[in-house]
């Protein structure tokens, strides 16, 4: 599919490997080592924009690599640390190829006030087109060790304000836990810390934390977004809205009508970022709809050849499905897509070389011969 | 659900009992007999409407009953019996409460002139919002013998154009076969040749065969709707569209650069009409979109809370498909009913009472314990 | 997947041409054009074999090719030709490397009784693993007309009898309509008549024709397989099984405590071939079972690599259901498959190199990166 | 559905409850508030009984409701607490009507060389057929802080062993947090910390790591059983297997050669306790298949018509699958179900009521009016 658009997709300046060293995250080999991580996140109109070149991605929104300004305990160096990453990433889609680049909003969660301040002067630029939270904020309590500031707290309530006052979408993405949480659950099996589980499950405990405290209630015009099929939280709604019924919980902030499952499609979104999962996906269409799910790779931490193959090849969904989950929703989610200098339109499955034939490069004269090329021995037409 | 659009929905003047006896094709004992099937096909306003109003539906689209003129294989009296149902189909929504019936002209297709001229002659007529034809149109020859005439041939053509240039969608509904027919493929197994499969071949055959006679692509505006889950195609769409290739059938007048595939949701549109079954559901949504379906039941030969019960109860999609297909996308395929006298706009799910809790009836005091009611005894949100 | 059994393969002796030029059903280019698929049709252990190897099928069940004796209207060139055809085909089957090829027995059904005796006569042959009908026995009437016969008429009792009392199943399997059929229904619409629509349409009639006809009541432990993907039934279930009530046929002579859907799993079984379509399977699988569903490619008339591809990769089931689809079902319904000279076993994932790491050639090294090889460009997992 | 197995329903014994209540876990009101609570997992032939004979559950296997022994810090507490459950439940088990309840041992973990022990004391009594754990065992520290011993460290070997020497299936099943754990991750959101995310997030961790840590490869016969539609793992299967690679984490003892996904089935398996939910099942039929997969409910946390009308009813599967899912199953997971006292067989689905017509009570004499009953109002075969 052409003209697809990603969503989580990191990025980096120098100063970021000085906090947090991210080719931890990735197995040596991989992407050409350490070396290559950091030279990926660096990189925007070199290797990356070749590969969404040659794999159908329209336009990446770049974001500050996990974690960010959230891994940095000291409040003013996370701050000056999200200032930098912010004026760096807009001058690096502006000097990008136009159209092929956007970005989100980094920012430090220590002060809400501060944080909505920052989100305020970045959204003056146009190639915000939201923010991205890296989970929890590191923070030093009064004995030195690092704690987490979690942001359904009543207190961020100034910082989701201003975010749905300027109609700016949060994505709220994975980082790794504090030094005492992988001791306390994670010790002895390091492995599942990281994005096998740990992510996942720290990440779902967050946003349903968010919504349960009646964040989404107090501003109906506020969009989250989570990455990797939604944090398993799709597959689990039916026991998530059975057991959070207020009878039991009648202290609950969140509205006593609605189940968590409606907020999904109007005010929460999913994307496919590093779970490129066949049943997963069907079983995201089945309980939250199309409507809600976009199409995301999680670049340099996975393959965008690997996102793209599948999404545009294996996934067995109807053509206007895949390009609503692959694009038009993107556009809905974050309507700064489509205004200037981006100016995004909605395209058909056509416009994306989805459905038809002759309509792949370098089969425009198979085009007699159906789903396979004369001999059969390539598929012409997606599967 | 509240709120919902049936549009394969028969109704039938006395006239039409003088050609068939439609009670033939339902079970005695079903709706109180042949009587009764009688009764319900001339009820606009009794039965019916109480039924729509105990099971959500907000309005029915009314079609004179199969066979119809299509039945009528003198060309005048079809045509005489087809402007006599359009003008009490028209007059009975006029009288019927507003904003719960709309109705499909009923044509003779012996001539297609004729037919595009009543067809203009009635959509004039507000009530109106699409024809309904009954499969082939029945003929006699020169000795005697009913033969069939199906509107794939290219004289039918002068028929299409004023469809398309009325914006007028024309549902391809099905009907028994004739005698011949019913001698060749069906004798000893009569129980075959109706709704439980030779319905669904012969309009099958007959709607495939308007496609690739490239009627869709002659006019890019035409819109065609199927019933009972698109009569088996969706399953199928792989093997149709792989062996219908152009390098067999050189002369195919269908585009060469489309699939069959490619015309569902925007030229095709299916219904759920007699066809209750969660896994043919599944498999059309995956295959050609939930953009491209539409509820119906097929009252009075269906049950009308057997279709709603099914659809709003145990039909595991997310809440706005389900809104989509048991309202909005008919608002979209069938444009008449947002205009007066019908002014139906789409509707969210919570204004159909899907999604979120207290919104039963019955059940507004339940609200704090989630899924199910104080004792769990029942299901207070939808399944 | 290594290890698979594929059931419903063509193969000709040249006598078979001089009856039915079967290159008319594919179009030019594809296997080299007519001549290859004649060359294609006769190939035991040449191209065939090279392909099953390379595409890991342990072993083909040949049979002949449609529409065979079932096309012979003169009842004892009909014969000869069967048995002709068997007598090649089971000297084909003792030539080729052994457990790599079984066969299906060709029948003249022009007479139940004498098919009865050529099914056992051939039954003796340990090759033989069931039979297989082209759908209808073409005869001529008094005026010489090409009639079709079909095998759900009570004179058949015979014929399914015996294929009960030898445990053999029948496969039955499309052919083209008679001349007279071709212009009833198919005139003006010729792409239709044969794999896109009309084999499925007839076979169904047939299938189903048997059904309610109560032969499988009849013969309890008989069992008919059907191909591509079950002939459009298994979407239609809810609607056959709806219809077909006895209040409305109360001569239907099936039992009236059973449904059609009953008789699947270890009556009526499907394969895959010609149909490679995920939705399909899935529905196929929620409907019927993965237990009712045996893998096959119906090559030449399909291609070997387009089949296994797919069902090697694109199909998003487990391991389980892979390997009891694509082989370990066919030994419970062709139990000779599991005797001499075949002795085929059950097979497990890993044995099969379905599931697990290092298990594909070439990737035996890779097995440390998981899903994907060291460089994350190649799958070395299976999708 | 007549002959249902369910698996993880929770009973009690007074002296449970100086423990812990239990009823802080259920919303007031239900089942009768805490009471009701109490008295439903103290009975076992009463209320219990009589909603098992009126929802078609053949037989139920009790184990001590959670945290039981692992709540309780103190060893010898502990190890007095499971001993004197075990006795009293084999008593229940043996006083009850024969063939309707076996039994789970429960086991103090703090020594897994004393609970191995018991085990074998236990596992001569023929009421059990498995064990059950609930999590973590808690422990105090030195500065008495409850803190949590996981069965994946090395030195719960001695017990796996003996678990899988007896062929003793074990079950992981949740419990609430330990007050640290509470305090670091759940606080301000009490509401997620149990059975609508905090269990299946804990009991994730938990038994992957045991897959991690090797023990499933050291123990090859052993068969681990985890609740709740798999606690989210089976949606999350291709991101864990992914990102579990050995190129990053080269200690990790599992078999390098083996995927998370393929334990499942043989060693690994799910039921649907508490997690009655369409989409989810049908994703992990996809992901694990129908043979890795047991009915339960979780009684008296979840009530026992909700759970089989969903299952019964609502589950759109083929026949088969339901019954091997709600019976058959079992029966190979947990073997001792087939011997004396329980003598359990498998069963197909004309046996449990499913499929078929006149199957269900009060419907015998409508068996040809097909899917519903004469006037419709009723639906007569399973949905």
């Amino acid at each position: 599919m052409h003209g697809k658009i990603a969503l989580e997709e990191a990025w980096a300046i120098p100063d970021s490997f000085t906090h947090y060293d991210p080719s931890t995250l990735a197995p040596p080999g991989v992407i050409g080592g350490s070396g290559g991580l950091h030279a990926a996140l660096l990189d925007v109109s070199g290797t990356r924009l070749a590969q969404m070149d040659a794999n159908g991605i329209d336009l990446m929104v770049l974001s500050h690599t996990s974690p960010g300004a959230q891994g940095v305990a000291d409040p003013s160096a996370a701050a000056a640390l999200a200032r930098r990453a912010n004026d760096a990433l807009a001058d690096a889609v502006l000097q990008a190829p136009p159209g092929r680049f956007a970005a989100f909003v980094a920012l430090s969660m220590h002060d809400p006030g501060e944080a909505a301040e920052e989100l305020r002067r970045c959204w003056k630029k146009k190639a915000f087109v939201g923010c991205l939270l890296n989970d929890f904020q590191s923070v030093r309590d009064a004995e030195g060790n690092e704690q987490m500031l979690f942001f359904d707290a009543p207190r961020y309530d100034v910082f989701w304000r201003v975010a749905e006052e300027l109609g700016c979408p949060v994505y709220l993405h994975p980082r790794a836990a504090t030094p005492l949480v992988r001791e306390q659950e994670w010790a002895g099996r390091p492995w599942l810390e990281f994005s096998a589980l740990g992510y996942a499950n720290r990440v779902s405990v967050h946003v349903l934390g968010i919504v349960c405290a009646g964040v989404l209630d107090r501003f109906p015009g506020l969009k989250i977004v989570i990455g990797h099929m939604g944090e398993h939280i799709p597959y689990d709604l039916y026991r998530i809205d059975h057991k959070l019924n207020r009878a039991r919980f009648p202290d609950m902030p969140m509205r006593k009508d609605r189940l968590v499952r409606d907020y999904f499609g109007t005010q929460l979104f999913i994307t496919t970022s590093g779970h490129f999962s066949t049943p997963a996906l069907l079983c995201a269409m089945q309980e939250i709809g199309s409507h809600s799910i976009m199409f995301s790779i999680d670049y340099p931490y996975e393959s965008i050849p690997n996102g793209c193959v599948w999404f545009d090849e294996y996934v067995p969904i109807s053509s206007r499905d895949l390009v609503d989950i692959g694009r038009n929703n993107a556009l809905k989610v974050l309507p700064r897509l489509t205004e200037e200098p981006h100016g995004l339109k909605e395209k058909g499955p056509r416009d994306c070389g989805v459905g038809g034939l002759g309509l792949r490069k370098g089969y425009e004269r198979e085009v007699e011969h159906g789903l396979y090329n004369r001999d059969w021995s390539e598929r012409t037409a997606r599967r």
